[in-house]
């Protein structure tokens, strides 16, 4: 990357970490061997395939065996909606991937609060005699609000003791999107209640193409794509044998530093919002103030075009993002911004901030100055007009 | 790799080639903005992912438009498949990844000869009212023999010309997966007469995990994969752009050399193939003698335990695969052996030999010597007993 650019949209895509590539190389080349084949190099191939599942694995607290690997987040979350033949809940903010699946389903979304948060009561008032799955985004990729999972857990397991008491044996299972929160909150299975779980690499400075689906041991699941029965005939396909290994190294190194890295982001958020809503008082933030993720910060200066002050921010070297870089969106006002009651004007105004390992105080501060000539002389320029 | 093991398993797996990870390698640390981002730097992504695509198509003789990006051939022919609403076709001996999707579907088998090769007539024969898709793959995985496509393709056109005649507007199309002859036999769309073709990266000394699906624009598609509609909305996900850049290079890198390669492959294998049978006149030789791939050498030693081979070839130092080394196939027999007609005992007795970059003449003389005294010695062991 260029170093005169301050890049503030990690939660568009992260660079592969050098460490994880360090770790990967040899299995590109070296170690290339086919994990189904049956000498011994191969052998040692699969053998560290494994391995690399199992470390993935117990960095959100499940086994080896219970991970699927798959080729993104997108596909993990297909994969967790395969097996459903009755109805599905989602919340109005989720992800175009999540709400694309859910969209072949009968399906209801419920809403959410002006801060993005779900309420495991809305949850529960929608479950129908043929919900199947609930799925909730730990975290939301445009304004960060991070979500009760555990309350919204509770609900879902007392629906399935109710069916279980009455003798009805359709399932009832929650899955949740953690690409957004992986790295900065504690991603925990059982902590969380789920029971299946989306993974990203290319969120936490690992590969791009690189996803996996944890499913509890409790699941019963079909698979999406077929074949030559790869990750116990849930995902057929030669293993990604380089791209586990990558996943489970840039985990590894997220994991370890995660508290402080969460801190040293929130300070510069905090400090950025502080600076930003000094200056312009209008300006609104979305997201939930104490549950969001600290690396995000979304805010809105309400009558200005966001597309203008995007394109002179990259003049002057500053990379944000306007609602979300979901190839969907384009052209569209955020569904996230409508749901949690946005007025056109508002939404119209909006850019995404979000911190990642790029990210120094020093760029926050020039940033900020930056953002604020570039706002302020937006708001001149309407009042000339 | 160890440089005195002799690696004759190109089939299984091939190294990704060191100038192909050169320059796939900015696009995973400098460049690794999201495609679908609004910024400069991550135009410049999109413009050379789609420039990566453009020249993949080329190869084939397609265009960039027309290309579909996935996780690899399995991913590339379950969406062959998902617009599917009738009736299939398949030959006998297609790979695991073909038969597990078509099985999905009311199906039909058509056999093939001892050769291994299939007849249009028997395709023709097959074809029912609600026949949607034939799928043949463009050379056999296990004994290399390379199909009829255009003969075949002619029947499909026939009996769409047919439908169009009584004002059927049930559509038939012909999908071929080429993951196998691709660097070897001259693949394109227009020559073979194909709808829909599959690529894999793995196969061609570039990154894994990487395929795609080439679609005639007159074919209509349904997703597999769903959410913010990249890929024409066809494959949802991110976009793997180092991975699309990778593949182009290991295209353009094998097809510069691929007349010279395919000659020089094939010497090998005719002096492996002729020294084999000289000292083992009862050994079978699969796979059609004209019309096969020039690196793939199937042979049978009957009433030979393939695997006690395999195991004494290793401890010698020479890699080869028994049957396929498709995961579904462990411990059983071969299909595709099985289709062509071979006894339990001379099935029993196969391995199969794929020449590639990695092959050189003394290689070949080196792996002939050790195969004969291997195989001599398994003879010699059966009579005492």
């Amino acid at each position: 990357m260029n170093d005169s650019l301050i890049y503030l949209d990690h939660a568009a895509a992260t660079p592969l970490d050098e460490r994880v590539l360090r770790v990967m190389q040899p299995y590109m080349t070296d170690q290339f061997y086919n994990p189904s084949s049956p000498y011994a190099p191969a052998l040692a191939v699969r053998h560290d395939y494994e391995a690399a599942k199992d470390a993935i694995a117990h960095s959100i607290g499940g086994r080896g065996t219970e991970l699927i690997m798959t080729a993104g987040a997108t596909e993990s979350i297909n994969l967790a909606f395969a097996g459903i033949d009755g109805h599905v809940i989602i919340p109005e903010i989720e992800h175009h991937a999540v709400r694309a699946v859910a969209e072949r389903y009968p399906h209801t979304y419920v809403p959410v609060d002006e801060r993005g948060r779900v309420s495991p009561d809305h949850i529960a008032a929608a479950i129908l005699p043929e919900t199947e799955l609930v799925s909730v985004a730990l975290a939301n990729n445009e304004i960060g609000t991070v979500q009760p999972l555990r309350e919204i857990a509770a609900v879902i397991d007392h629906e399935r003791q109710m069916r279980r008491s009455r003798g009805d044996v359709r399932p009832i299972n929650l899955h949740t999107d953690a690409s957004q929160g992986i790295g900065m909150l504690d991603v925990h299975v059982a902590r969380l209640g789920v029971d299946m779980l989306t993974l990203n690499a290319g969120k936490v400075y690992g590969p791009k193409q690189v996803g996996a689906l944890w499913v509890s041991p409790r699941v019963q699941m079909r698979p999406l794509v077929v074949g030559g029965g790869q990750e116990r005939g849930l995902r057929s396909g030669t293993e990604n044998v380089a791209g586990a290994i990558g996943f489970a190294e840039a985990l590894r190194l997220s994991e370890k530093k995660r508290r402080g890295e969460a801190e040293r982001l929130r300070d510069i958020r905090d400090a950025m919002q502080r600076h930003l809503t000094e200056q312009f008082p209008q300006a609104v933030i979305s997201g939930h103030l104490k549950h969001r993720l600290p690396a995000i910060l979304h805010i809105s200066f309400p009558m200005i075009d966001a597309e203008r002050v995007l394109f002179s921010l990259e003049a002057r070297g500053v990379l944000v993002a306007t609602g979300s870089a979901c190839a969907a969106n384009k052209g569209t006002r955020s569904h996230v911004l409508t749901a949690i009651g946005l007025t056109p004007e508002v939404a119209d105004g909006s850019i995404r901030i979000s911190l990642g390992r790029l990210s120094t105080p020093e760029q926050g501060d020039v940033a900020t100055q930056i953002i604020r000539e570039v706002v302020a002389a937006e708001y001149e320029r309407m009042e000339r007009r």
